[in-house]
């Protein structure tokens, strides 16, 4: 499977039929067409098979897929056949939320602990998990050979927290500070802007006002 | 100004844009060219300038552009200069943590209430604002001229709220609940699917592992 090409509007789709493929699947749903997939998700059926020709196609056509076999081929394309360990760096609302919020364990994010340079959160107990120390957290990411860290502190200390993340062999930053981060090639960033999120919201809202 | 055929890919980069020319602000800069803030955005010239067009160009090539009136012309399309008035629905983890995270007043966004369906919540304070009965939800929508609405409820309600907040006025949906969204034509729905952006993470940190 050579999948270098794929551009990352295809890899962004991943998610989402994975997503509609678990529910089909706990429905009990054992086959589905292109068409049918189409109807539920709101995409063309040939862009449905477009995407999945990246990875070799899937399915028979006229039988449709089987909805456990892609639920699974795709989250093993995503990675989530493996384990990944997983720590979050700002123990804040928003750490805190997400740390409580995403079933992380249910896809093989073994959440392994939290930082923060406030000492009073330090020994807070969070889903069971003790706020260290931003101190700590080098040695930790080393020694327990953490791959990514979600970084949820302001932005003024990012640049250099993302820094020390990656000369300590972290290998993907999900990044929630409002900062845009320069790493090494290889090392893998995904940026969750909230603030940028909700100006396009307004800048939806406003546009159709004007329109009509 | 017409901007009926801006795509949502140049829309996706105005918000960057605009917090770039922010911090450019903030430092007490006056003047930039394309070129120099292509250095700092890591995104070409070329791309700047083309983007820019789309709403008539704002710059004088050779003296670079105005930064001051750049922001200020940005936020205005992002719609930044008009007040917005919003509600979260779900005051879990994740819609305390945006209460109390975003710096919405800054941008003109009224934080108006907050909602829960759980009992144990009503009347907890959350950033000087009580949590509110899920049921009082629809009159103060219309009481209270809400917009926007923040969902962070759970998928198995997000449905049927988010029916209830079109059926009583509200314009923007800024979606958290794990689900797509069905709504009419000229209602706004701008999704944070968090594990899918985690999923995307993975894929590209097992993508590289793979390559090398």
């Amino acid at each position: 499977m050579d999948n270098k090409e794929i551009s990352q509007a295809v890899i962004a789709r991943l998610p989402r039929y994975f997503r509609y493929l678990g529910e089909l699947r706990d429905e009990g749903i054992e086959r589905i067409s292109s068409q049918e997939l189409s109807d539920i998700m709101k995409v063309t059926a040939s862009q449905i098979r477009q995407d999945f020709n990246n990875f070799g196609g899937f399915g028979q056509q006229g039988y449709g897929y089987k909805v456990e076999y892609l639920y699974e081929e795709i989250g093993k394309i995503l990675g989530l056949d493996k384990l990944h360990h997983l720590i979050i760096v700002g123990a804040g609302n928003l750490g805190q939320a997400l740390a409580n919020y995403m079933n992380f364990e249910r896809r093989g994010f073994l959440f392994k602990g939290m930082f923060d340079s406030n000492p009073a959160l330090y020994g807070k107990k969070i889903r069971d998990m003790q706020v260290r120390p931003m101190e700590e957290m080098e040695a930790f990411v080393r020694e327990n050979e953490i791959d990514i860290a979600v970084l949820t502190i302001p932005k003024a200390g990012a640049v250099s927290v993302a820094e020390k993340l990656v000369q300590n062999g972290i290998r993907g930053i999900w990044n929630f500070a409002h900062v845009d981060l320069n790493v090494p090639p290889g090392i893998q960033v995904e940026n969750v802007h909230l603030s940028d999120s909700l100006m396009k919201l307004t800048y939806n809202i406003n546009r159709f006002e004007q329109e009509t």
